[in-house]
């Protein structure tokens, strides 16, 4: 395997065959989301990696009807913590010092300065935040995805609300933030198939301080 | 190459040793963030890539000290669009139908819809799209430096005001969003080389709909 082919094997694919992502596969992709780092190693989302059929066609209507939907083998829903509470930052705390070995004292100061500092952002600076972290996780994702020559497509245009409500992810305080299609490409019917990949040259892109 | 030992081997290093990247490295990585995907193929952010000694001297204090910035063979800073203007929406399309060979009017109603629909969001709903789109290219890069056996630290903690001023990022209409410190490990100092890497266990982190 070698990731720069990979990269450019992989585009946004529109159409999918309906193929399922064989289990192995599905998880090493998912291993990639959940060994991705953020800040303060804190996690701030969930994914829901739905393949129920069902569920899928509801979720269509949703997400402007894109067939990609229901033609993908597991769409991931990537749904961000709605703020960060006392109780999410002391949780992750707890795990940490319990995988780590090591007393609550040694994190105290730690685990209330990363407290303090949250509380002093809006709800919009926590929201873009947590987004952050979750983009970054979505990121390992599809370069896993692609590795496994799995087709993925990044989604943003989605009505949230809807979505939340179908998952019932308000009760959970969690709210969804992008979907990541997995699945294979539709090689007779995917229009996008035969796009060249455009991307900004480089000197537009990169700026060397040397 | 194992993309799972890849990640498992990375870690958000904490003292790096000095030691430069080559350059064939440093350019696989930079065009795996290249190649990630963005909405609507925008790219809406450059990526500052920052060598020079002095200028990362510079950065360290607006980067609450953090040894990395100097210790990093390069620190990248992702710096995200003010804004979808028009004129930038209109600078892509030109580039798309250039590269793809076909007429404008093609793109026209797209053109359009995008424009007249980033128009419609606020300030703040933009400045956290072009942050996502710039973390999953993070997340490409962070990949890409594992495979490399390079070594990378994400930081969020810095003054952007500060650092937009030393880059002059404003008249650009940037505003940094990210730095990713690349180097190598400091075996000897890094305090954080022995700590087991923490994640949330799946069960919390991932829920099957099937």
């Amino acid at each position: 395997m070698n990731l720069t082919e990979a990269l450019q094997w992989r585009y946004a694919v529109k159409r999918m065959n309906g193929t399922i992502i064989p289990n192995d596969k599905l998880h090493r992709i998912l291993d990639a989301i959940r060994m991705a780092p953020t800040s303060s190693g804190l996690q701030p989302f969930e994914v829901f990696i739905i393949s129920n059929p069902e569920l899928k066609n509801k979720i269509q209507p949703i997400a402007f009807n894109q067939p990609q939907i229901s033609q993908a083998s597991h769409i991931l829903v990537f749904a961000v913590w709605d703020g960060y509470t006392e109780q999410r930052i002391n949780d992750f705390f707890s795990l940490n010092n319990q995988e780590r070995n090591i007393d609550s004292a040694v994190t105290d100061v730690t685990r209330k300065r990363i407290i303090k500092s949250f509380s002093e952002q809006t709800a919009e600076e926590q929201m873009q935040h947590t987004s952050r972290q979750s983009a970054i996780a979505m990121g390992f994702g599809l370069v896993a995805a692609a590795i496994e020559k799995v087709d993925s497509t990044p989604m943003e245009g989605f009505d949230a609300d809807r979505l939340d409500e179908l998952l019932g992810l308000r009760e959970k305080r969690l709210k969804s933030d992008c979907i990541l299609a997995l699945g294979y490409r539709d090689e007779d019917n995917d229009w996008a198939i035969k796009l060249k990949k455009v991307r900004r040259p480089k000197h537009s892109l990169f700026t060397f301080i040397e």
